[in-house]
Formats: structure tokens, C-alpha cells, sequence
């Protein structure tokens, strides 16, 4: 297997992107959120790049169907209904709803992998399930890591270095530059997630708006455990290995 | 002190790095090639973003005073003299004269620095000079990568680590997430600097084309101890620590 990283979506767009398959992450906040809210029931997560997109997307849509969810400086948008907590998307606000979703990095990076070929949605609370999947399918993979406004953010390049390290416990995988850092961080902070995200530039940030309690949540490796897939503009929770996919260099 | 890492100049343009105190690292191998022309007597280099920008500097300049030196796919450019390896900048060839220069990565990177306050050349083969450097100066300064193609590239990444290192064992010094990830990669690989550049991408492609041997001249800590500053759109080795230059948080 080959394993390319980008620790930015900024010199990555929807036609770089196309036909590939790609895990984006944004463990602060937007990709921990996506999987806590599927797994508590949501129909799906629509991400929208901007809050305009996000209002005529939800125009299209019954008001009872849908919830808008998302932040601009880690806190709820003015008239939506939800923030960027995964703490907010609980079954009883969530369940059988469409949740348009707009935050400042993760719901671009995931919109900008709409023409890919596979886009699994990851963080540390769904590792091993994400792994799992990018075994099964095989072949090369891109990790996009969403970070902060265009620049490098320490805990989604920790979550990227994770899933190589678990993906190279059961199979061969080629890296590059990037993929390689990552795994160094993954070393280093292996042993103490919550720490690393309590040193991370947002995460401080996140406390400082008396968000840090969502730290330990993002921090809970495996807690909630679903693999979330986007086809078209949808993310969703069924996923299975599609048939089409050349299924290469497969696990020995 | 403050510094800030950027990993690649994706997210960065000239307005942004204007008034800033920025070091500029391509270990592999522009800011190495830039060292040993001045060392080795070059009047000054001037960093040329694209070829034709490259000509049109050249026109203005007698041909027994200039030379044009860069690279295309890490190979010598059509009709210019010189390419981008620093052991081709040698005293018989360079002294006295004006380089042109232009690189895929870091004479493109040079060039977003023009309106910078203070604009310094770093790579491995100047370390200590460049930290000197910085802590007389002091205050906030950028680390500005090249890396490849607007991505991540580990040689500069530990660069960067390697100077946030030797600066911290001299004053206190705040980082961000990317500053943090440049400090562990350098320990990670400050047992053997060459080693790391045989692993990198850019390192595996300049042994592909016959260029392998330039890979040791990059990793040789402090062999060529000068201080390449740009003024205006020339870089040059006379540096002094300019009076306006605010001095804050100085060495203990």
C-alpha cells in the first residue's frame, strides 16, 4: 500500500483530489462531531464550505428534517441550531435528522474530496474502524489533514501518523516526507493523546473558550467506533467496500 | 522570544511576510548553494521566481559580470551556466559576480520574503551563524520552508527544528504547533543529519539523477559559517544587526 499525507488542504483542491481515495481529519473538532453525530442517529451530514452554501442547502430541506450545525471561531454560528461540540450531537437532538454542517476547516477539506473516489471521514475516536477499512480497500490513499486556516495543526498530523502505524502493523506501506513526520509525532505522543491536544495551538484555544472539556471526547481513541463515507455531498454512516475498487497490495 | 514554522510557502505570499523577521530554509539545495556562492565570493544572488523573470534581470547586466545558475527538475536549466549543486559554486567560478538564480522551491521562496524586515538564507551548512543571528536580533521571527511544490519536505522541517533547538538553549522561546512537530523531528534525526536526507523524496530524487554526492555538502553542520541577508531583491553575505530593528526579549 502507498500512503501520501497533506497536512493542509492548502495546496490541495476538488480536481487534486478527484478519483482518489482519501481520509480527511479534523480531530478539533469537525471530524470527531461528524462521527458522534452519525453514530447517535443523524440521516446524514451535509458539509457546506460557507455559512451562505449552508443556508441554501437547508432551504432545500423540510425545517423538522434538519439541524445547522457548526462554529466560526470555535463557537455556534449565529441562528444555527448546534455549535461544534460532539458534546451537542446527542440521539435525542440528533436522530433521523440531515445536519447541514459548516466549521472554519473540516467541512471544507471534506467538501473539497467531493469528486474523490472514497472519502472516509476520521479521527481519533474512530480509529481503528477507519483503519480497517483502508486495509480492506487497499491501493493508495491519501490523508488529508484539514488543519488550522492553511496551516499545519499538531493533532490531526498525530491522527494521520496513528492510522500508518496501525495500517503498518498489518500490512507494507510506502510513505513520503510528510507521512514519515507524522509517524515520528504519532511516536511521540502516543502515550498521552490528551496531552498532545492540550499543547496543540487550537486545543489551548478551545479551553480558553471554555470548550476543553471536548478535548478528553476527542482524545477517547475508539469510542465511537463507525466509518463514515461521503457520496456526493452526503456523508453517511453505511458504508461497504465498493466493488469497483482495485483491491491492490492486500494485507499478507 | 516567539518563533513561527511555516512548512511550505502554500499558505504565504509577500504581503504576508512583509515587515516580518524571516529565515528562509531549502536545505536541498538552494539556501546550501547560496551559502557557498557568497562564501566563496559571489558579489550577490539574486532570486528569480520563473526563467523569464531570471532573462529579463539578466539583460540589464553586463555578461562578464552575471551568471545564471538554477535548476528545472533538480537538473542545470537550457543556456544557463551554472545548476543548483553548491559544489559547483566554486571561487574560480563565482567571485565577483552577480548569480541569478532561480530554483523550483527556494528561490521562489526567497522572492515572497522582499518585503520582509530582515530576510535570512538558512541551511544546515550556517546553523550556528544563523542563530547567532536571530537571538541578537530578537523578537518574532517566521521559519519559512520551501518544501516541494508547495507540500511539506522533511529536510527543511528539521532545519527549522535544529535552529528552534540551538535558539532555545540560549533565551526562552514560544512555538506553535509546527515548531513543536520541527523540534521533534530534529531530535528524531539529529544523531544523523545525511541519513535523513537519504530518506527524504528529494533526497531519493538527487541520487536518481546523479546528484547524491551534493546530499553530504547539505548535511555538513556549520561548514560554511556566513550570513546571506536579501536587500531590496539581492541577497548578500554583509550583515549587521540593523539599529531600527526593535531588540525584545533578549538572551538571559
Amino acid at each position: 500500500m502507498k500512503i501520501e499525507v497533506f497536512f493542509s488542504p492548502a495546496a490541495v483542491d476538488e480536481l487534486g483530489m478527484r478519483g482518489r481515495n482519501v481520509v480527511i481529519i479534523d480531530v478539533l473538532r469537525a471530524t470527531t462531531s461528524i462521527c458522534t453525530a452519525l453514530r447517535n442517529g443523524a440521516r446524514e451530514v451535509i458539509p457546506a464550505p460557507d455559512i451562505e452554501n449552508a443556508t441554501k442547502i437547508s432551504s432545500n430541506l423540510s425545517s423538522d428534517a434538519q439541524l445547522l450545525g457548526g462554529e466560526r471561531q470555535g463557537k455556534k454560528i449565529d441562528g444555527f441550531d448546534l455549535g461544534n461540540s460532539p458534546a451537542e450531537y446527542t440521539s435525542e437532538k440528533v436522530t433521523g435528522k440531515t445536519i447541514i454542517f459548516s466549521t472554519t476547516n473540516g467541512a471544507g477539506a471534506i467538501y473539497r474530496c467531493r469528486y474523490a473516489s472514497t472519502a472516509l471521514i476520521a479521527s481519533f475516536v474512530n480509529m481503528s474502524a477507519i483503519v480497517q477499512t483502508v486495509v480492506e480497500i487497499g491501493g493508495t490513499w491519501t490523508i488529508l489533514c484539514s488543519g488550522r486556516q492553511g496551516s499545519f495543526s499538531v493533532e490531526d498530523a498525530t491522527c494521520a501518523g496513528m492510522i500508518i502505524s496501525q495500517v503498518q502493523a498489518l500490512t507494507g506501506v510506502d510513505i513520503e516526507d510528510a507521512g514519515l513526520t507524522a509517524l515520528i509525532l504519532y511516536k511521540n505522543f502516543r502515550k498521552n493523546i490528551l496531552s498532545m491536544l492540550k499543547k496543540s495551538l487550537h486545543g489551548k484555544y478551545l479551553i480558553s473558550i471554555g470548550s476543553g472539556d471536548d478535548l478528553a471526547l476527542c482524545a477517547d481513541v475508539d469510542s465511537v467506533p463507525v466509518v463514515p463515507v461521503m457520496s456526493g455531498l452526503s456523508v453517511k454512516l453505511k458504508y461497504a467496500v465498493p466493488e469497483t475498487v482495485p483491491k491492490t497490495d492486500q494485507p499478507a
